[in-house]
């Protein structure tokens, strides 16, 4: 793992280094603090790896990386004041602290600081890296529109659930890791074969998200629990009990989660896992996680590279996803 | 002229041959509206003609061409959320027809169409390209930013002002252009002077837009006048008569444009023309305008071109800047 906290190292090192611009302030001040909100920079820490993967030097993929993490702080941006959410990372949201067309406005400068730092090495695979980048880009904005109809739609499938993340969630992490490929000049196949390993993955941390928010222990998991079930989110265990559940049950989670009545919340969270207890939807859904994250690991299997920095590629892979629940 | 006419249906036909998915349909349907909405289609006619100039071929420029045109739509629909316009073109504006969610989101997915499409060809220039794009989408944002920094700004100068809309409009007009040329392989100092020719070009139209809002007649502006005014803009008529008044004048003109009094609105428009004809303004501006016009045309002359054509690019900027008011 030490490798990878250097990548997420040098991550910081370059996003504090761009020397943003001071004017105007209203448009940069709130890029500055977008970007200062530490995560764990999973998407630009995956393009290095892969990058390393293929032989290339830090160098070859730091541009992108950074670029591919300043998207992902545009999506959040944006996405904050479609959600009306008032604190990400415990720390008020853009739209909040300033206002709505400071964080429209500073979101879309992101966006295209992203393309200038993704296009910012002169290579010859510089069209695939802008290809896979741009129809990543578009995926996510399809998997936010998707996720926002779901609010209302009443016949929302498993497929189209898992569709809906995938867009949303794993294609970024799938392009992170193709671009750090390419800009190590690994060959297209290989670079696919890494694209889809995140793309499992994705979809395998995303069914550990929605876990976490209904069974995680509160201290470890940092955040209140039941979160998607106070926002009536159609998640893969809401649909998955929908789908084993008795008649009777089935009316009453469906009613639960319709937004008609209005209950405590803490009565709400208990009567839904309940529900979700007597159908043992927490053994469902790890099953299904783990399926997907088999499926990631043996597409990582074939990847051609060298096996002591797959089996670190791995182990990165599973310190995320095992995490307690 | 009749070349420039087929350039912008050569436009027409690349954009509704896109062929954009019909979902999510809240995604795609604002976008498609979005497009219908035709203008002049001003940018990609000039990416068009600045890649003929230099002897490429129309499909050298077209993906990029309609890139651009999708691109300064995308801002179009941002800005109306955040002046909350209701109309655009005669039309709802997306964000009125729809919500600001979906206009915030049509957005960013044109947003990235636009990369999809300016980096659609494999060509030598393509960094350059995305280059030239990227710095321009990112000038565009500061222009607009300033501008909204405008409204509560009391210290605004004119060269602030000409800085403001260099930004927010003449940018892109400079960037359509080299793009065009670039994309004919020009060479990087030809493709400089046509990108000047727009900058200058950029100033002289909107120093117009301001002359044909306060002083146009209705029937052949198409729209009321007045509506800088009644918006309390800062416009360069605005900045140049609180240059050259009288302190009486200077005060009258401050409070019309303060916001702390309400007037009707003929009124306010009759009182602010008033004091605008006693100092001449709108020679003042028209000479302004003329001057920068002027040095555009100087910049094209420079340019190392087959003369016809460039006298072809020279009257349809005159075209578009001899509207009258």
């Amino acid at each position: 793992m030490e490798e990878y906290t250097r990548y997420s190292e040098q991550i910081e090192s370059k996003l504090n280094s761009l020397a943003l611009p001071g004017n105007p302030a209203r448009l940069y001040d709130p890029i500055r603090y977008s970007l200062r909100l530490k995560g764990k920079r999973l998407r630009p820490v995956l393009t290095l790896a892969a990058c390393d993967l293929f032989g290339g030097q830090a160098e070859d993929a730091i541009d992108a990386a950074a670029g591919i993490e300043i998207f992902h702080n545009f999506t959040l941006l944006h996405d904050d004041i479609m959600d009306q959410a008032p604190l990400r990372r415990g720390k008020e949201t853009v739209y909040k602290k300033w206002n709505t067309n400071v964080a429209i406005l500073s979101g879309d400068t992101m966006f295209a600081l992203a393309y200038r730092l993704i296009s910012a090495k002169r290579s010859d695979n510089l069209k695939d890296i802008l290809d896979t980048f741009t129809q990543a880009a578009i995926e996510v904005c399809e998997g936010q529109q998707i996720d926002m109809d779901f609010e209302t739609a009443t016949n929302v499938t498993i497929p189209d659930y898992i569709e809906m993340i995938r867009l949303k969630t794993a294609v970024l992490l799938g392009a992170s890791l193709k671009i750090g490929a390419l800009s190590a000049n690994a060959d297209k196949r290989q670079a696919d074969l890494l694209y889809d390993f995140g793309i499992y993955a994705g979809l395998a941390f995303q069914l550990q998200d929605d876990l976490l928010d209904a069974f995680a222990s509160n201290e470890k998991f940092g955040k209140s629990i039941g979160g998607d079930i106070l926002a009536n989110k159609k998640t893969f265990l809401y649909l998955k009990c929908l789908e084993v559940t008795s008649q009777t049950d089935h009316t009453k989670l469906s009613e639960l989660f319709s937004g008609s009545i209005s209950y405590d919340p803490e009565v709400k969270i208990l009567r839904v896992l309940e529900i979700y207890n007597r159908y043992n939807i927490k053994q469902l859904a790890i099953e299904e996680m783990e399926r997907y994250f088999n499926k990631a690991i043996s597409c990582l299997q074939m990847v051609k590279a060298d096996e002591h920095k797959k089996a670190q590629l791995r182990n990165y892979a599973e310190w995320l996803y095992k995490r307690d629940y």
